[in-house]
C-alpha cells in the first residue's frame, strides 16, 4: 500500500486580516505547517488553527520565519547565526504551548518563504536553523525541499528528516524547482497537476520542463490554500490519490 | 529556619537596546522573571538571560505582558479574554522551549506592568491569565500581589499561588501599594527598606505610611535592577538577610 | 441644493494581507479615511491607496490610531498625553508625505477605532489628539461622532471639525449611537438604511431606537466596505442621494 | 575659511530603551540623523530629540530604515523597489511632520545601517531609495558615502548630494572603507582621529590603511555618539577644528 503525505501552510491570519482557507484545507491535508507569529499568525489565531487540526487529526509542524510581519516572510535577510538558533527556538516553544494548550503535540518543522529558500543551499543559515531544532526538540523532524543540500545536513547532524515535493510547480532538469521569475513555473491546470502528483507517489518521478524525466524522492507534498482555486487543485489531488488507491497519511503517524 | 525567594524582572532589553543589570542582579535573586517578547526581550537575548539564570541556579519564571513593546506592557490594554488567554500560552511557550534549550524549566508566571495591575483587582482579565496558565501548564505557579484578590482566584481555580511583596514600595494601611502618584510611594533608603525587608521575612509585617502595623503574608520580594542604584538596594537586602540567618532561596525550592 | 459627504475607512491591507474593497469604495464615497500604519496600513499599500483616490478626485483624511496592529487598533489603551500627540503627528506626518508623493494633500483627521470612541468624550486623550493635529497642521478639520464633546472641544481649540453619522447604526434617543453589545445596535436593511440617510440629508433628523426621532446635525455620513453587503449598502445610499437630487461632494470642497 | 559638517545618528531611543547620549551630541555635531521609526525611535523621543536639535540650530536630516526593530536597521534585507520606496517615503514624511510641529524642516535623508551600505554599491536600491526622496521632496539633499556610486547616481536623478567620511574607520587604498571585519578597522585613538580629520578638511585626504595617501572628497564627517568614548572622539575633533579655525557647519547653511 501506498502513503503519501500532504502539507499546507496555515494559521497565517493575523489579528483582523485573514488568509487562506484554513477550514477547507484541514480536510484535505495530513500535515499543517502552523504560523509561529514571525510571518503571521497571533497567538488566538494560531490557538484556533490548532485546534481545528487536532479535531481532524491533522499533524502539527512549526512553520518558523525570519521576523518580517510587513514583507510576510518572503524577503531574505542577512540574521547572524545564533539570532537565527534563537528565533528558531523561539518560535517552536510557543507553538508547543500552544499545542499543549490544545492538547496535541508539535511534530516536525518546516521553515517558510525566505527562510526556506535561502537554508535549502546556504549551510550557515541552514546549521543555525538545525541547532535551535536540536537544541528545543531534537525529535522534530525537518521538513525541506527535496534534492536539497539542506536535508543531508540535517541528517548528518541527527535530525531525521521529510523531502517535499511543490504539487503545483515546475521541475528543472536538475530536480530543482523552477524560479517563480521563468515563465511556466507554477502550473495551474487541476487535471495535469493530479496526474503529475500520482506518478510523484506511485514512480517518484515527476516530467521536468524540458520533457526530461526526473527522480524526486518525496514523502510529502505541498498545496496550497490561499485562493479558491488553490483549494480546488488540493482537493482534486486528494481525490485522484484515494481513487487510486493511495492513502493520505502524515509521515509522522508511519 | 527562615528562608524567603528574592525576585527580579530580567531579559527587558531588546534587540541593540539593553536595560537592567542582568548579571548583576542574577547574583543577588533566587528568582528571575524572564521577559517574553511581548514587552521587552528578543530571542537571542531572553535565551542568555535563561542560561545566566541556569548557571547560577535561579529559578525562572515566565514575565507575560500585554502586547505592546513601544509603551514597555506598562499601559493598561481592554485585551478580550480569548485573545489574552492565547497570548499567555504563547509567551510561556516561547520562554519554555527556550528554558529547555538552556537545560532548565519554567517554574511559574508573573504578569509584568499593567496587566500585572489590572489583574490583582480585574477578575474578568485574572481569569484569563489563569485560564492561559492552566491551559499549558497547570503546575506553573502564579506570583501575585500579597493580599491581592488574584491569587485566591487563582486558588480557586487550583492553581498554586506566591504572594510578593515590594522592597521600595509605601504600603497602605490596608495592605495595599500606596500608588506611584502620591508623595512617599517609592522608597530609596537603603537601610530602611533593608530593615522593613528584614521585619516582612521574620514577622510577615510591615510599617504602612500612616504608622500602623499590617500583616503582609508574603513569600518573595521583588526587587529592581534597572539602574545602579536599585542594584545596590536589592544587594543591601540581600546581604541584611545573610547577616541575619535568614536563607535567600527559590520558592520553588522549598 | 443639498451636499453631504460620504466617508470610508481605506488603506487597511498590510502587507500580504488585504481588507475591504478600495476600488469600490473609492467609486462610491468623497472622503477616504486613509490607515496610516498603526493599526493597518503598509506604506506601499497606503501608497496605492492614496493615488487611487487622487485620480477618483476623493479627499484625504488621516485615519490615525494607537499603536496596535494585532489589535487592529480596536482596544481602549491607556496612552500618555505626550505619547499620544506625537503619536498622531507621526502618523499625520507619514500621511502628508505619501500624499505628497501621489501629489495631493491630507485634508482632515478622522481617529480610528478604540482612539475615536476614547475620544469622543475623554477631554484628556481627546485634548492631545488635538494638540497633535493643531502641531502638524492646524489647518486640518477633525472629523468626529455627530453631538459628541470631542467636537466643541476642537473648535473651542480653534480646529475646524466635521460631525459625522454611522449609516449603519442606531441611535439612541439621547442622540448616542447604540453600543454593539445591545440587539438592534447594527442595521442590515439596504432599503431603510438609504431611506434613514435621506432624511438625514434632507432634515438633520434620524428616528431613534425607540422610534423618537432626534436631530443629528452631520456633515459627513460613514460607510463601510468590509464586506460585500457593506459595499452594497454603500452603494444603495449613494444613488438614493443620486435620485434625489443631493450631491455628494467633500465637505472639504465646500 | 574652510567649514566642515559633523554628522551623528540620533534619536535612536525606543520606548523605555534609551540609546546613546543625544544631549552630548548635539552640543557637537551641527546635523543630526534622526531615526525615523523603522530601525529605532518611537513619535515621542523622536519628537524630543528634534526640538532638542532645533534649540541647538542644528540641520535635520531623515536617518530611514529598512523595517527592522529588533535587528537595529543592521541587517541586509531584499526589498522590493516599490516596497524601499514607499518605505522612505512614509519615514520622511513622519519626520517631516515632526519638524514641523518642532518649528524646523527636514534637510537632508541619510540611510541607516544594512541600507545604507547596500545601496552604496546597489543600484537597484538606490534608485528605490532616490526615488522615494524624489517623489516626497526633490530638495531632500542625500547624504551618502564618499567615492561610492550611490553619489553619482543620486545626481543624475537630479538630488542634490552630500558626501560624508567616517572619522572612526579606517580606509583602503581604494577609497572604499576597510571592513569592520578586518583588523584595524575601527580607530580609538582619539588624537589620531583629530589628527586625521584635520588633514581630511584641510586637504581633502587621508592615509589609507596601507601607509598612501587617498583623496577623500568629503562635506560632512559622520561622527558616534553610543558610547562615552564615542562621545570624547566627537568633542576631540569639534575641538581641533575650532583650535585650528574650521568651522563647524551644517552643508545646508552654506
Amino acid at each position: 500500500m501506498i502513503a503519501i503525505d500532504l502539507n499546507s501552510d496555515l494559521g497565517e491570519s493575523y489579528g483582523a486580516w485573514s488568509m487562506g482557507d484554513d477550514a477547507a484545507m484541514l480536510a484535505i491535508v495530513s500535515s499543517a505547517n502552523v504560523a509561529c507569529g514571525f510571518h503571521a499568525g497571533d497567538p488566538l489565531g494560531i490557538l484556533n488553527t490548532v485546534r481545528a487540526a487536532a479535531e481532524k487529526g491533522v499533524s502539527i509542524g512549526a512553520h518558523v520565519s525570519y521576523p518580517d510581519r510587513v514583507g510576510f516572510g518572503r524577503r531574505d535577510m542577512d540574521v547572524a547565526s545564533n539570532d537565527l538558533t534563537a528565533d528558531v527556538i523561539y518560535q517552536i516553544g510557543a507553538l508547543k504551548g500552544i499545542a499543549a494548550a490544545a492538547g496535541v503535540t508539535v511534530g516536525y518543522v518546516k521553515p517558510h518563504g525566505a527562510l526556506y529558500n535561502r537554508i535549502a543551499h546556504d549551510p550557515k543559515q541552514g546549521q543555525a536553523v538545525i541547532d535551535g531544532i536540536k537544541a528545543i526538540d531534537s525529535s522534530l523532524v525537518l521538513m525541506g525541499l527535496a534534492n536539497a543540500p539542506i536535508l543531508k545536513l540535517a541528517r548528518d547532524s541527527g535530525l531525521r528528516t521529510v523531502a517535499e515535493a511543490f504539487a503545483d510547480r515546475a521541475y528543472a532538469p536538475d530536480g530543482q524547482l523552477v524560479s517563480r521569475r521563468e515563465p511556466g513555473a507554477v502550473l495551474h491546470d487541476t487535471r495535469l497537476i493530479a496526474h503529475r502528483m500520482l506518478q510523484l507517489a506511485r514512480e517518484g518521478t515527476l516530467e521536468a520542463i524540458d520533457g526530461s524525466t526526473i527522480k524526486i524522492d518525496a514523502q510529502s507534498i505541498c498545496v496550497h490554500g490561499d485562493s479558491p482555486g488553490a483549494v480546488a487543485i488540493a482537493k482534486a489531488i486528494r481525490q485522484a490519490f484515494e481513487a487510486d488507491g493511495i492513502t493520505v497519511r502524515s509521515f509522522l503517524s508511519a
